[in-house]
């Protein structure tokens, strides 16, 4: 089988969390039951909560596990149907699973606008005092931390602060920090968020598995055995919740992560420094530089003059390189909406290709990419 | 460690279905992504959806994974709000994850209105004409087919040869499985059911996912990056589905079906016979027979005079022996409603306990289970 190296992170993590199943006897049980099998799993389900709480520096009592990022964010996005917050605004480079679901929601009688980005993809104090001067009605507004094309860091901070300090009805501020989290410094209380979405998936930890954690009033997407405090009906993936925690515990270890960062980016430097030595590569944003502060060093957007972005994907997988053109969730649909919010013309989007890394990744597989990406364009 | 003997599988099955991650190398790529890693996934995703229609005998296109039974009722549901369907019949029997759902779709403007059940907990013709009588506008019935407390079978057949032929603006019938499949024989299409709801980890499998067979037109519950072909978003839990499959080929096997549904009904007929020759035990419904094709031989109702449910479950659980009073789900609620529509007196209802096994389930089991039952009247 041929060599590969996988530059596609952003999409999905190489499993190296393994369920906690698979290492030993875990309880099985249904934690709403009242025998000892029950109440064993209810222990294991309370033990993954509190870990990841104390992981992730918030109160076990405002997360709520669910299947995903995706589901999480829908969660937190319906809870305004019956919470009736006004307006919407969500920046225009959010997930389909926030964008799509706020246009449900416009259906639904909501108010939605969206707040621009800068040509660098990030919502900046500007396009938010735009937004929400143009609506001053709104009650929610979802900014992700990390963007899943770009690598685009958004200052929350600086945004929330802003939010904060204007006065009027309070704003409720959600985070999709699905690629932020294990990746970048990630300090929930810190950011004064409200609510924030994490997966496991992207962590190296198992599919199905994803936490919501919302400080403020929530309302389930749907109901059943009223699991979750009722925020989140169906029997607890106990396992899942187990290892979800193994990855937070794991990743957000500041040491850990610290050290990763900075190997991911020397590894991103000399990436950047190789592709803009080829006269046929844009990097998106054109400005983005070696070691930037603006970008997660784990994402890059690069396009490729006269090369198709699906062109160069499918070459550099015959070549054992796996990368992607948008994300994953995107692919096939021939848009690069990102893209097109940064100003980036259409032919440029079309030829953009996302390259993500991971704390597997290796000096070596940056460098074998390099020299692949300089290979493919001396013949294409 | 206490020797432990469980009697709980109605809210849960002991695990044996491993994700195929623990038994080796298995596609961990994003399905979305165009690279060989998403596309193995893609592959391993659509075998199992392959595998899960072959083992249920319907086309793969109507299959959804979900993350479980829960998901898969709620979707189904909710998809009534786009679709504009009428009223919705659903039997005052159902899982909280269709009544509760019910609940809220009125409130955002649906005309709902129950089907009542006979004393043995069973929809009948007579119930069902009353109800259909009643909201002639019912466009979507949902009727489970086997209940979660008593163990009732429904007989969907008969009810749906009368719904599709009482002529009319036709009616979606949706089935809740969840008890049924693995358990009962199943045939979704002989059945002539449009739409049914499955889950794996009453089957064995892991938590996490669940299916949602649906032969009509299906509006997501909520969007995202369009998988699922735009049905239920989120990246796919291939390991999951793989697992899921597994079990369905396992369980819905004719042969192996056939011969557990005989070691059942063998293992509850002693039991029933025991606990009918128990004078302060009432079976519920009073009338079940110790083999009596109106319930399933996996689960039994039973009441005990003098001893409320869960004070039964606490003594049998330190005497080693997991059973519940009614759902997991429904635990700590303190109400009966399953049984107080069949006409349980309150008192019998308060008392009630669920006793349900699976194939793992032994005759010396169920002869220890009697045994220790029959000391506890002694001294309680």
């Amino acid at each position: 089988m041929q060599n590969r190296r996988y530059f596609d992170w952003a999409a999905t993590a190489p499993p190296d969390v393994p369920l906690p199943r698979e290492s030993g006897v875990f309880p099985w049980g249904n934690p709403s039951s009242r025998h000892r099998e029950g109440r064993e799993a209810r222990d294991a389900l309370e033990d993954a909560r509190n870990r990841c709480a104390a992981a992730l520096g918030v109160p076990a009592k405002y997360l709520f596990f669910t299947s995903g990022g995706t589901e999480s964010n829908a969660l937190l996005l319906f809870s305004t149907l019956f919470r009736g917050r006004g307006d919407i605004l969500f920046s225009v480079v959010e997930h389909p699973s926030v964008s799509e679901n706020c246009r449900v929601l416009e259906r639904l009688g909501k108010r939605i606008s969206p707040i621009a980005v800068e040509g660098d993809g990030r919502v900046s104090l500007r396009t938010l005092d735009a937004a929400l001067q143009k609506n001053p009605e709104s009650r929610l507004a979802v900014i992700m931390g990390v963007n899943n094309e770009t690598g685009a860091v958004t200052d929350l901070s600086g945004l929330i602060n802003r939010i904060r300090n204007r006065g009027g009805a309070p704003v409720h501020v959600h985070g999709d920090m699905v690629q932020a989290a294990g990746k970048i410094p990630l300090d929930l209380t810190a950011l004064d968020l409200d609510s924030a979405s994490l997966s496991a998936h992207k962590l190296g930890g198992p599919r199905g598995i994803g936490l919501l954690y919302c400080r403020n009033d929530l309302e389930p997407l749907y109901r059943g055995g009223g699991q979750e405090g009722g925020r989140r009906p169906g029997t607890e993936n106990t396992a899942g919740a187990a290892a979800l925690a193994d990855c937070l515990e794991q990743r957000l270890n500041p040491v850990t992560l610290g050290g990763e960062y900075e190997a991911a980016s020397c590894r991103w430097k000399t990436l950047i420094q190789t592709l803009r030595g080829m006269d046929r590569c844009s990097l998106i944003p054109r400005d983005r530089g070696d070691i930037d502060p603006r970008f997660s060093p784990y994402i890059l957007q690069a396009a490729f003059h006269g090369i198709p972005g699906e062109v160069m994907v499918r070459t550099l997988d015959d070549a054992g390189f796996a990368v992607s053109t948008g994300s994953a969730c995107s692919s096939g649909k021939g848009k690069r909406p990102v893209l097109t919010a940064m100003g980036v013309d259409e032919k440029t989007a079309f030829e953009g290709i996302r390259i993500s890394q991971g704390w597997s990744t290796t000096a070596g597989d940056v460098e074998a990419l390099a020299k692949a990406i300089g290979e493919i364009l001396k013949t294409l």
